[in-house]
C-alpha cells in the first residue's frame, strides 16, 4: 500500500454495504509444508487438509477481540496472539475507526510442524481484507501476517505464510525486501504424519550450526534448483531426486523417533520423496497418486503404532488456492 | 553405455561408410559462462561466440593424436591435452581399433574465464561421437569431456561442459551420480568482457573459504531458486534481481581489477545484472536486447580503457545448441 491509498477509505465502505457491525466472514485457513526438504527458508506448499476455521467481523471500533471457539488455550492479548498481531499491523495502515473480532475453531495443533501459527495468521488477515474490499495486496498481507510468526517463534518468516495466502507453491527469494515467487507444479498427492511429541519452532532453529560446508551449501543449491525445475516441467523423478536435504534433515531429525525408517520405508512404499514439514515433528511425502499416498499412510501408521507413539494422519493435495472464503 | 551396448559395434561402421582414414569432421566448440552468480558449480551456459574450431578424424589404431594448427603451446601428450583426456577415456569403453586425430585452432583463450577448456573437451567428443555414428549418450559424452577439466584445473566440474555440449543453460544438479537438467530461458544477450590478466582456476578456488555462513547459504539457495524460476517463467526483473552471490563474488572479485565498478555500470546502463564469468577474470551481463547489450559493451570498454587494461569484448546470445558439427 502506498501513501496515496492510506489517504483513501476501504472500497467496502464506499458504496451501500451493510453497516459494519453486520459484515462477518467464515475462512478456511490451511496448513502449509514449509522447507520442502531441501528449500529451508524459502519454500512452502499449501495443503487442503487439515484447516482452521474462523470468523472475521468488521468492528466500529479500532480494537481487535480473539475469542477460541473451541476452548483451545489461546492468548487473548491481540499482540501476543498469531492471529492478533498480524491485524494490529493493519489496523496501523488502516484510516477510520475500523476493528476485527475473530474467533478461531482451532483444528490445526499448534507445535505440529505444518503451519498452525501461519494459517492463524493468514486466515486473519486474507478474511479482514475481504472485508475491507480487498483493500490491501497479498504482499501486503503476508508482510501483516508475518508478525503472527514473530508471535509465535520469535523470528518473522514467510515460508508457511506465502503458500497460505497465495496457494501452491511459492519460493520466498527474500524477506528483505519481501519477494515472493509463485512455483507451478504437477498435481500431487501428500501425506503427512503427526507423531505427538512437541518440537518447539525456537529449539529447532537453536540446534542449527551457524556455519555449514561449502560442499553441502553447493549440493544443497543444487538439490534446490532440481527441485523448483521439476515442479515446473512436471518432472517427477527430478522431484524425488531432489528432495534431498544433506544440511538441516540431518540434525533436526534426532529430534523426530523414527524418522529415518518413515522415509526410507515411504520411498519403498512408492513416494516420491519427502522430509521434514517445517520444523517437525510432522513429516510430509508426496506421491504421484492416490493409491500410493494411502499406502504410504499405512506405512507411516504401521511403524508409529509399533513404537507405540500417538500420532494423525493426512492423505491430502497440494491447495492452489490457499485461505479460502466459505460464506460471507 | 551399459555392457550390451560395448559388445555392439559402432554404428558408423556396421554400413558402407567411407574407410575409416578419410572419415573427417569439423566443430565449433562454443565458448560458455559456468556458475552465473548464484549457481556456483552447478549452472553454466552456452555462448554463440567465441568458438574454437577444431577437426577431428578417424583413425584405424587405438591412439590419439594433437595438433595445434595455430601454434597455441598445448600440451601434445593426449593425458595431459583438455580434449585429448576425455578421448583417452572414451577409447576406454569403445571396442576395435579406433583412435582420433584431433587439430585444434584455440581461440578462446585459456585461463579467460568462459570455458576454454571445456570447449576443447566438448568439441572433441562431440565430434568424435559423431564419427562414431553417435554411439554415446550426450550423459556419457559429459563423463569423458569432465576429464579435461581435470587435466585443465584439479577437479572433474561440469558446470562448463554440461552446456557446451547441450546447449542452453544446465543445471548439474550432482555430479556423482551425474544429473544434468537443461533449463529453458528467453532469448537473452550476453556481453563479455574479458580483461587480460589471468586467473587461475585452481587458485580461484583455493582462496574460496570451506565454510560458509547458514544465513548466506539460505540466500543463495533463494536466490538460485529465483534464477531457475525466472528463466524459465521468461520472467526477466525476476532473474536481475535473482543475479546476486554473497558467498563467492564477495572474495573472488578482488582478483578483477574495476569488478565492482563495471557491475554498477553496467546494470545503469540496462543489464540485467551479471558478475564474474567462471572464475574469472571475465565478467558477463545479461540484457534484454542487443542495443542494451551493445551499451553495456560500451561501458566495460570505457573502464578498462581507463584502468589502462587490455581486454576482448563480445556481445552475443545463449547458444541452444551446443558443439555444432559444421561439416562432414
Amino acid at each position: 500500500m502506498n501513501n496515496h491509498q492510506k489517504d483513501a477509505q476501504p472500497q467496502s465502505t464506499k458504496h451501500n454495504s451493510p453497516p459494519l457491525e453486520d459484515r462477518c466472514v467464515q475462512v478456511l485457513a490451511p496448513a502449509t509444508v514449509a522447507n520442502l526438504v531441501c528449500g529451508f527458508d524459502v519454500l512452502g506448499m499449501c495443503l487442503h487438509e487439515p484447516n482452521d476455521l474462523m470468523e472475521i467481523r468488521l468492528l466500529e471500533e479500532k480494537k481487535i477481540i480473539i475469542i477460541s471457539a473451541d476452548g483451545y488455550p489461546l492468548p487473548l492479548d491481540p499482540a501476543q496472539n498469531t492471529a492478533g498481531a498480524p491485524l494490529v499491523e493493519m489496523l496501523n495502515e488502516l484510516p477510520g475507526n475500523t476493528g476485527f473480532e475473530v474467533t478461531i475453531h482451532k483444528k490445526i495443533k499448534p507445535g505440529s510442524g505444518i503451519g498452525s501459527s501461519a494459517a492463524s495468521a493468514a486466515g486473519a488477515v486474507v478474511g479482514a481484507n475481504h472485508l475491507l474490499g480487498d483493500f490491501f495486496s497479498k504482499q501486503d498481507l503476508v508482510r501483516f501476517a508475518m508478525f503472527g510468526e514473530k508471535v509465535a517463534s520469535g523470528v518473522k518468516h514467510a515460508d508457511n505464510i506465502a503458500p497460505c495466502i497465495y496457494g501452491g507453491i511459492t519460493l520466498i527469494r527474500s524477506i528483505y525486501p519481501l519477494d515472493i515467487v509463485p512455483i507451478s507444479s504437477p498435481k500431487l498427492f501428500v501425506t503427512i504424519v503427526h507423531p505427538q511429541i512437541e518440537v518447539r519452532t525456537s529449539d529447532a532453529r537453536q540446534i542449527l550450526r551457524k556455519e555449514v560446508l561449502l560442499k553441502d551449501a553447493i549440493r544443497q543449491w543444487g538439490n534446490i534448483a532440481g527441485l523448483v525445475a521439476g515442479f515446473m516441467q512436471n518432472d517427477l523423478d527430478l522431484i524425488g531426486r531432489s528432495l534431498e536435504d544433506v544440511i538441516i534433515e540431518p540434525v533436526r531429525s534426532i529430534l523426530i523417533p523414527g524418522f529415518d525408517e518413515v522415509k526410507l520405508k515411504c520411498k519403498e512404499a512408492g513416494a516420491l520423496g519427502g522430509g521434514i514439514s517445517g520444523s517437525g515433528p510432522s513429516i510430509f511425502m508426496l506421491s504421484k497418486d492416490e493409491p500410493t499416498a494411502i499406502k504410504v499412510e499405512s506405512v507411516m501408521k504401521e511403524i508409529y503404532n509399533r513404537i507405540g507413539l500417538a500420532y494423525h494422519t493426512y492423505v491430502t493435495t497440494i491447495n492452489q488456492t490457499g485461505v479460502t472464503i466459505i460464506n460471507n
